[in-house]
């Protein structure tokens, strides 16, 4: 029997492919510090458990294809109060930011079609543009300029007629990077000018640290029929297993294309979008908290980091991710050995290898990605062990 | 901005377009007896709900990509109860059965890629078919048949060098077919001597109605490499919300390129997983109290459709739906008709035109799929209205 090309050209996920090596690794009895994903210790608003607990129909029904009224509608509330004007026709609620990826990329992608994404990039992308037969085609950035990929010539040099896009992640995963009103402007000007759809996954939009000044994207009004907003619950309220998210835009043939493929799928979960709407309920003083906890992270890593000899690491302004390039020959390589050889009093660290989150062949080979999900004390631990394990890795 | 060519080929589900017309008919007070989607009014097992409300945990994690150990294992255990033989390797929990079927067709087929599937046929795999490349080519069943496409001869006719699987349902949804062990055998002998991918579709396994002798293709081990079973909470257990699947095989190389994309949309919903998990506690006598209350509403809706003046019908033998040739011009506007200007004493009925379940131009254009998922009294109350409807339209 034959598989196909394009999932062969897949690869698993730098995130979850080691997990075979940790599972064996906890099994043996050791302590793993999981910096890999981004799947934060911060407790779920009680609400959500609250609404679900309240649901009381007896049939545990198909929600509606485009999600259920009252989940579009909190979303819908809770774009009005960050100051972007949608309706509950410009929402489509998913299975996670994931499935709004699939589907947006299934509505614009043809066979060989270009997403202009830089790099590096959530690793993802590439499994859901690669699934709807199309190529990244990637803005290469460096650290040494904060990632910065605001560019338009550099932009405009990477568009031909197979592009179909520009995506962007805003607060950026993996880099932190965040665009100023102005770099995001340029960005949407590129793309309005060359009519081509901009993409901007917002998941980590509340977790930015030292700035206020940061624009959704749906402000762009004079971009209503380029603009794609990828939304979700999961990092915002601390919700990764609900798998709700959002696919938003107010281009109108675009949202009927991926109405078709809601229906299709039927429906995100029934009783998850009960949960997510209730999470839409906690006030700003709940962001304000959870953004300091993780600025106080981000600083502790930052420092940490940039402590290790040899490290190279651009300082995170969003998200909950940092970069590193490590003093190391191969991060894959590095990544196993630090479940399989490595303990410190029993305890070791994982993060992702930063390889797939390139599409530029060669390129991330020596750095990883750090979630910094964990505890400050946790993080520091989890922080003094990588750099324990680089000296010897490379004493080995 | 350009849309895809594959979403622009896709269409609407059958089941769920008319939903605009249904929804402003409800707002204006009319009642609707839906027999256009297999959502069944059988009780959730309490159960479901009961391990919902007693999860603990402070955060709402993701849940592995393959899947939640405890849920692959709830998985295995049934399929062993059933005499069927898998390890927790062979399962992959997915977001409802619709999202195996998405991932399998993605590692299966390429641009162009076909699939032979006897029509009429559940709709949605035209979606799922065509967001991978793929083509289905129908095997054309007839009522006066019973539906039977268990024909060697005439499958093996439509099999070229693009074909990569025969897909089947079983039991059929529309068509309530249900294969005999023979049957089954002489499909799978076809699959096998042409080395293509047996998808079986099993979503419908226990309910069937006039026979015990019913044989799930994982037992069929000298097709282990080619045998796919697709599965799911959502009928067994009245569960569809959930959107909680399965994609089932021994065949290790395709599920090494499933997991690719299990891990690129980083896992099925958690909380649905622990709800689903505890719905395979319940025992034997769930399933026949089930099963006899459809085995009632299955008599009355062939009964009642039978005595419709210029209906063409065969008994269903399984599922929860009846495929019905009406004495009327077109489906597509009779089901529009009904919502719009149909009503007596205030009440209409809606069925899903069945176009959308054959892949052959021009079929099925007089067809409807009703779904028996109302109580008996409810159930006849819609089929009267579908009598007095056609009667009505007829004269409009």
């Amino acid at each position: 029997m034959k598989l196909s090309q394009k999932a062969q050209r897949c690869t698993l996920s730098p995130m979850r492919k080691f997990t075979p090596y940790a599972m064996a690794a906890e099994a043996a009895g050791k302590k793993i510090y999981k910096l890999n994903i981004g799947q934060p210790d911060i407790e779920t608003p009680p609400a959500f458990f609250e609404a679900v607990r309240g649901f009381s129909q007896k049939v545990l029904a198909y929600a509606n294809s485009p999600g259920a009224g009252f989940m579009r509608d909190a979303v819908v509330d809770y774009y009005h109060r960050i100051g972007v004007d949608y309706t509950r026709d410009d929402v489509l609620i998913t299975t996670g930011g994931s499935e709004a990826l699939q589907i947006l990329f299934l509505c614009i992608l043809d066979e060989g079609s270009e997403v202009i994404v830089p790099e590096p990039f959530y690793s993802n992308y590439t499994t859901f543009i690669q699934a709807a037969g199309g190529v990244i085609r990637p803005l290469s950035t460096v650290p040494e300029e904060d990632y910065s990929y605001a560019k338009p010539a550099l932009l405009e040099s990477l568009i031909n007629e197979k592009t179909r896009a520009i995506a962007i992640i805003n607060p950026q995963n993996p880099t932190g990077n965040v665009l100023t009103r102005e770099e995001l402007r340029a960005v949407a000007d590129v793309a309005k000018k060359h009519d081509l759809y901009l993409i901007c996954d917002e998941v980590y939009r509340e977790f930015v640290y030292d700035t206020d000044d940061v624009l959704c994207a749906g402000s762009l009004r004079d971009l209503d029929d380029n603009v794609v907003i990828i939304d979700s619950v999961s990092k915002r309220f601390s919700a990764c297993g609900a798998r709700i998210g959002m696919l938003i835009s107010r281009n109108k043939a675009l949202m009927a294309e991926a109405l078709k493929f809601c229906q299709g799928r039927l429906c995100a979960a029934t009783l998850d979008q009960v949960g997510a709407a209730a999470l839409y309920s906690v006030g700003p003083d709940y962001f304000e908290k959870v953004r300091a906890e993780y600025r106080r992270r981000r600083d502790l890593c930052y420092q940490k980091l940039t402590a290790i000899p040899g490290v190279v690491c651009a300082k995170p302004m969003g998200a909950f991710y940092a970069m590193a390039k490590l003093p190391i020959d191969d991060a894959d390589e590095f990544t196993k050995w630090m479940l399989t050889d490595f303990d410190d009093h029993g305890e070791t660290v994982m993060c992702s290898p930063a390889n797939g989150f390139y599409a530029t062949p060669g390129k991330g080979k020596n750095e990883v990605r750090i979630a910094y999900v964990l505890k400050e004390r946790d993080l520091g631990r989890a922080l003094d062990l990588l750099a324990l394990g680089i000296e010897r890795y490379n004493n080995r």
